[in-house]
């Protein structure tokens, strides 16, 4: 009897979990796994605005792949994957082709514009490793030239960013303490520096308590950073941003603008013909797409729906991996008979970062601010490693300042 | 009786030798002497190639001017020099103005461009701090853009120097010591990379003994470095320069242009009316510029002709040291009343970096390369630093790691 082919795309949260649970899971006999990934590491999406302020290394924020799967069990394969041809089974990769009997989809999201003319030129994300490091060195880049020039151009110094949300905050705490520090490298006065924060809707930290809201937006507000709530981005263009409030129309001039409002499933999920909003996929409880019995979807190109409020869980790095153990539970069950598993998410908290020693959020139910709350966030940080590699690989990776 | 007031422009290696010296060797009842520079710091010109490289940070390059003067005997100007009205003995600065009994000039070099077409605009130089970390980051930040572009643009990783002079030749040891640190860095393949230097003389390092020429072109050979020696550049453009060897026009595509390949005097010194060629003023053999028995011309902008060659001295900054030395004593010899010396270059030696541990010179009438020359260098940069500043500055900037 052939064996069947498990073919796993993508090594973020979602895809890695699913094929280190996977490689314990079935044995090799069982099962003939591969995994599909662009790069040969798996990155931390979650800690690339530390990345992108230029207050953590990006070496930091990644592994290799192949330190954390067995290579016995799975066949890792770095490649792009150009297209998914469901109805014949075939995965067709930029250098080669693969077809399954099984496949989970974990390719991630991509930023989201909604349209708005000329992010897509001249906006930066916080996206991936590539993105961010490029980010990191535009800043320090502006900062560099500012002395250089005569008359100096204090829009070199102005960062926009584009969505006060959770990616939002998260970066601007960073920048907030590395902007000193650029400060100090390249003789500029401090008061030089604008860093404004645009966010379309009604408040920072949607979806927040807003108690949790006013001291993260407190909080950077006395590290300097302006908000304007409620504001719109019109358009981003190479100059800058125009935004609008209430009919007001307002152009800021800046070198730098981040886009850090929102993400969109992956355009590969599109093309393949199945059926998606935004690239992301309502799946069946157990994570399989309707109508398709040998193809799971999880991670940001799923859409749960979270039946308390009737809305979608945010697409985030927690759901992500508790997808990843679920879809190893019934992919083992397909291959060897038994009963499939609905997936439950468990949401254990959420805590927005504010920089190295301060952070916001709830956790076990309980509300938290200040360096309580950021030793929290330290130790999410650390459980996602320890979740994919165990503790080797959260001594080797782990954030141990504390305090 | 009314104290006379000695300025001193520039606190490069000329002036702030002389005011080092100056502040010991008269009294402060006998002079009021005022130092004006542009930054609060001094800098190393010498060490900027390995700031411009990112091999030696900026910080090491450079110190507090205030820590090497005595502030009870020598008043500190920080502010940039605008005019020198050398009629009314008046300096006219950005933000007031100076009049001066006995004036020292040595405000240093620009870049001298030959007129070649966009050099100015889109080549970067290797001239102060200022421009230094821009190239730098400038560099980084190609590096860190090449992967996150489709289609991948390998001008990104060309980086052209113009000049295999003797900074031309130190900035590419730098280079080549630097650049597979940022392909690990960006997980570049070092092989896209390309380093190219245009040379318009018959050979590198003119001057230098042909054997140690070549010992230096080997070496940044073996690292990767294509000289094209005997080929003028003719034009510089927004993506790379033009250069022809023998009527030979070839197009180099480059987001890096570097033009290390001479310098001329201050346009101040232009513009003050002085007799000059391109900002430097033939100077007396007491340095005072001809017709002017108050006013001292050291450095960069000061011409002296080496007798036996007919041609002038090339500008260094131990010709600078020494010239601020003679200074200090004919500017004494002029407040005390006294006889004044004549200035005799005492060239000690002349050695090229190759990098962090490999060099090529001459010192003591001994040509030397490798690990010797490399100590060697360490040492003459060391001995710049202890003669304005002692032991002391010696211990805090110095050169030690040498083997």
């Amino acid at each position: 009897m052939r064996k069947p082919k498990v073919v796993v795309l993508g090594a973020g949260y979602g895809g890695l979990m699913t094929v280190t649970r996977l490689q314990k899971a079935v044995g090799v006999s069982e099962a003939e796994i591969t995994l599909v990934n662009k790069n040969d590491y798996h990155y931390e999406t979650t800690w690339l605005h530390e990345a992108s302020a230029g207050t953590l290394h990006h070496d930091r924020c990644r592994y290799d792949i192949k330190s954390v799967i067995n290579a016995s069990r799975v066949n890792f394969v770095q490649d792009t994957v150009v297209s998914i041809n469901k109805d014949e089974q075939k995965i067709v990769l930029e250098n080669g082709e693969l077809d399954y009997d099984y496949l989970v989809i974990s390719l991630g999201s991509h930023p989201e514009t909604f349209g708005i003319k000329g992010l897509k030129e001249f906006a930066f994300s916080i996206s991936n490793i590539n993105s961010s490091r490029q980010l990191r060195e535009h800043i320090e880049y502006q900062f560099a030239t500012y002395n250089t020039e005569k008359p100096r151009r204090d829009e070199r110094l102005t960062i926009v960013v584009g969505g006060a949300g959770f990616t939002g905050i998260e970066f601007l705490g960073e920048l907030a303490n590395r902007v000193p520090e650029l400060c100090r490298e390249y003789d500029i006065d401090a008061k030089k520096v604008r860093i404004v924060c645009v966010e379309a809707a009604p408040t920072a930290l949607p979806g927040f308590d807003p108690e949790l809201v006013d001291y993260a937006v407190n909080h950077l507000q006395r590290k300097g950073v302006e908000f304007k709530i409620g504001t719109a981005i019109k358009e981003a263009t190479e100059t800058g941003i125009v935004v609008a409030k209430d009919e007001q129309v307002e152009e800021i001039s800046a070198e730098t603008v981040v886009w850090a409002a929102g993400v969109r499933g992956n355009s590969i999920v599109e093309e393949a013909g199945f059926e998606n909003m935004r690239g992301r996929v309502k799946v069946n409880a157990d994570l399989r797409v309707p109508g398709f019995e040998n193809v799971f979807i999880i991670g940001d190109c799923s859409l749960i729906i979270n039946e308390e409020i009737n809305r979608p869980y945010p697409p985030t790095a927690q759901i992500a991996m508790q997808q990843g153990e679920t879809a190893a539970k019934n992919l083992s069950a397909l291959i060897r008979g038994g009963e499939l598993t609905e997936f439950k998410p468990d949401i254990k908290g959420t805590v927005a970062s504010l920089g190295e020693d301060d952070a916001v959020g709830v956790a076990f139910g309980k509300k938290m601010v200040g360096s309580k709350a950021s030793f929290m966030k330290k130790m999410i940080d650390n459980r996602s490693l320890f979740m994919v590699g165990g503790p080797g690989l959260v001594l080797k990776k782990g954030k141990f300042k504390f305090f």
